[in-house]
């Protein structure tokens, strides 16, 4: 079938390969015309503006919106409401908050267009892997645009079979999953942001716990006043080969996953991590998904202290412990001690 | 080669019985009879004591213990150091601290035995699936059952190769990995369960926050005085089908994983996991990571959060509970609400 | 000065009556009517509707609004725009969302009608013991206003003179502060309530560990397969009196605190705190200060995990902890073990 | 009565001062001459030698050692039970591990010597204000040292009485309690300190959000491509005297404690605590209280987190840190963001 991408960076470029791979023709769009061409070199039909996109697709046209979340998508749903037909519909698969997907909707609904939200996972590996789709809106609008849904998404055989199921596989077998009305798309796939943000972290501490295996070899003696010294140094005297241990958990172990594949290729890199800062980015999933939580009023500690881990990383919490060293000068009279006596 | 086993419970014996198919000849030993004649039938040979086990072996004896941790390995490597002679080999490969293992192995170094510690993920699909094996101890000792750590390992052809790596797949490649000295195996297979335990947490956490997200269909006006209603009950209308969820996140996503895998195949069996209580049991190594973390000053919030959880799943947290209720009550007069209005 | 009181609960009530002991002439209102007959029979100036009561108070008038924050308070400052003149002042004096601040502060603007936000700690002792209060809005209108906080504030001798403050005493040394412009009153006590959750949390956490103290002196061989015993029985023989406890940290002690006094009084009344079931409730703001954390991007673990405690106090984990189970099911072969088995 | 003193740093002096004050005779030693010289100059006996020590003392001698814990107080407990006579009392004082305590306790009843293990609260203020002290060991020894635990304790004027209490004071009341066998006193004082982190943190999470409230007043087009920019940056523009807020909540708010009350003090001295870099210590007992949390099962999250930002105020999280930044970039292609992009 045919399908408009709007937004033709490391994502959106990337969907219309797996797209085109599949046999559907692909009108792009992107203000930076070298983009486009990359894409026209590469089968696509280029346009220049919006209204060319719509003239180059047959209604109802399918038009997927893939730019940076907030103020951005903003003006591309105001631009495509003012632009298309009544009966098309608009796919926003970027990172849209699922509240904005509800605003968005109404707005092109008001002109008889319709929105799909797709939270799209997959990352840059996702031309090859293919995507996980979780989409929200009109079931009408999904049903039209199914072909293309199932062209991205991994397939089938992606994946062993789960067991107990039997019979034709679902469209979710397939990688796509129709999840409710406008917003569940992004709300599934928030979630799922958050999940990420905790198995990440898990990983990062577990290996971090590893990367100070052996600090009883250190000088127990030279250690801080303020700090007790290790009562047992003889059980953290493990030198330990952090890439080989990540790659024996790909393997067979319960923590098996993407995620540790990912950190054991990293760990292949650079054993020490060493070309990374360690200030580590949100992009808003992570924050939309603890406040989902408590606004629901459900526990959710690890997603949470994931996120918190994040902000401390960007040295966001250094006014709280400037005051933790304010107090303790206060009542015990005690002086910070120099960064050399950790 | 020979192996000889103690101990056949779920895990002991597929380990014979993986052994086994790959040609090894196993030597079995159970205080329950009916276990060890299980195994006879399937082609072990069966003994009725660690003497029987010791006549069964050739020197040098490698003699795999798979029993509960704590008081029973203790009695049954007491056993063994009365037992084996100079140069025979045991493999812990049951869940020890591996402080115990130091200690053991010094016990039974007095003897000239050497004792493998050696960490075995993979549970009850561990049989089809092969093993991740975190071994610790002497090297030679290892190499020595190497043939039988490969046996029981996932093998190279279980996942793709990391990027970056070439020539001869390392053993770590293959699914084992001889960790360092005296207990260092199982001090990364206790960091493997943190990090599942930290993984599990974010996909449990992620899975309440979908299933409490059809919340704003509830009557608002009927909720509890002493909780805000919901502002924007209109974002909280997501009737999702989890097992759906579960399924759509096994192809593609970023948080593909096995424990994904199970999740899925968990909510086929039982979509509301009716059947369980949610009573969550803790083994052992969650604690200790938690207090391996503390003892290297290092933060694991996700991870000690997650043995948290667990605590408070099974009501470890009555009492303090009950003192926060104790509090409020003093300073502002709130009674308790009776659980119907949550 | 005059003040008119709308909401005669427990707070309201006493806010009349602490102000009538300074000499102010005490206009008050509520729809229950026995409430404004039992304060009319300390001296207040009762009236029946929001008409009369802006008929006896003298222009500019200050109306305090002390009803439950969210609809009720909208309700009210719906019906003074349309009551009150140009000039008047209404405080808000309940738990209302700083945000909500902002938009009454805009909505009575319109009608030339000041609002101030304020934020008021103190619970049922406030009578005797004075109330904190943290005020946003309008200088003006403060310092109309200002003879009435200062009598309801405790007074410069409810505490020693910090160190370091000289000359005249300022207003947050008397208990009350213009914190900012509109919002910033309940901003404040906003967060004031997430401190106060995460120490009152402490406090509780702490309690309980004392409370285990002795299960070293349980029979550790009938603890659960599932969880390794103490290995340690020596070290938790510990049988404290926990009202003493509490005590003996009043005088002296660096957690020396008004919580701390009343989790003695509490314990005092029922040392194993029996007449309480546990459930606490959350009334908002420790909502709202964890997401004002997410949103200034500021990690508040305690806080937010104080929240937490209190939604699984409420069993809001259980679809949770029924995945974890779920899980380690599917991948150990895991059942769930019978509460006695803690 | 007479009481010994080894250790006469910040605690030990004070105690000295204190006890003098109400007549007791104090001997003392210190390696440091010109610490013994000082306290001499103010009515101590001062000696050279623990057996000096013994000789100025009459029997059942009673001696506090005030020193650091861990190995030097092994080593005056290692020469005090060869100096000192059966029947006579040592007192330790300082930060001990309460499983020390049992220890030392065993071992100097070796000699027919009573060890009492007293958990000292109070600080750099405990000269004025007196101590808070909890008691582990034999009651007969408690009852002998009696006096100058009453003297060095606050006393029962230092707060109001509790609710509910009558009849003559408890020595709780007083200030000091004997809270059990050998290790109780240090045990609760242990969880004291643990309790001491949460409502450090607390207070200083709060702090830290008032601090960053304004930063809606930030040009919000300059926010970090990967942090998401404030959806409602009019709800952030709040520029807080965070001087004045501590002050305001030491008077009749919910929070009012002593540590609010330094808070409060140290923001005097620098509003903005510009003099710390905010890399905080951490001296044992919040770890230890963590680490009896674990064993006990029993949950802590407030205490474990406020411990957790200790560690990574010290940047103990960094490897962390760069493996999530590690896995960003494998599976997005995210670079870290420079500093400047907060």
């Amino acid at each position: 079938m045919q399908l408009g991408m709007i937004g033709l960076g490391r994502m959106g470029a990337n969907l219309v390969r797996r797209a085109m791979r599949d046999g559907h023709e692909c009108v792009v769009f992107d203000r930076n015309r070298d983009a486009v061409e990359t894409l026209v070199g590469e089968g696509a039909v280029g346009v220049g503006s919006l209204a060319e996109l719509k003239d180059k697709l047959t209604a109802p046209r399918a038009v997927w919106v893939m730019v940076p979340a907030g103020s951005i998508t903003d003006s591309v749903i105001d631009e495509l409401a003012e632009t298309l037909d009544s009966g098309d519909i608009v796919i926003d698969g970027g990172n849209s908050y699922y509240r904005d997907d509800i605003r968005h909707a109404e707005q092109l609904a008001e002109r008889g267009i319709r929105l799909l939200d797709c939270g799209t996972s997959g990352g840059v590996w996702g031309l090859e892997r293919g995507y996980s789709l979780m989409i929200g809106g009109d079931a009408d609008a999904v049903a039209t645009v199914e072909p293309v849904f199932a062209s991205l998404a991994p397939g089938v055989d992606a994946a062993e079979r789960t067991p107990g199921r039997d019979g034709e596989p679902t469209p979710a077998e397939h990688g796509y999953l129709h999840c409710g009305p406008s917003g569940a798309g992004h709300f599934v796939k928030m979630v799922h942001n958050g999940i990420e943000y905790g198995m990440m972290a898990a990983i990062s501490e577990g290996l971090n716990i590893l990367h100070r295996a052996n600090i009883g070899a250190d000088d127990q003696a030279s250690s801080d006043a303020e700090t007790a010294p290790l009562a047992h140094p003889e059980y953290y005297r493990y030198d330990l080969d952090l890439a080989e241990v990540a790659e024996v958990w790909r393997r067979g172990s319960v923590i098996g996953s993407w995620l540790v594949d990912l950190t054991a290729a990293a760990l292949v890199e650079s054993p020490d991590l060493a070309k990374f800062a360690g200030r580590v980015s949100d992009s808003g999933e992570g924050r939309w998904t603890a406040i989902a939580a408590i606004e629901e009023g459900v526990p959710a500690p690890v997603i949470t202290a994931a996120l918190g881990s994040r902000f401390s990383s960007r040295n966001l919490d250094e006014f709280a412990d400037k005051a933790l060293s304010a107090m303790r000068k206060q009542f015990g009279g005690h002086d910070e001690k120099p960064a050399a006596g950790l």
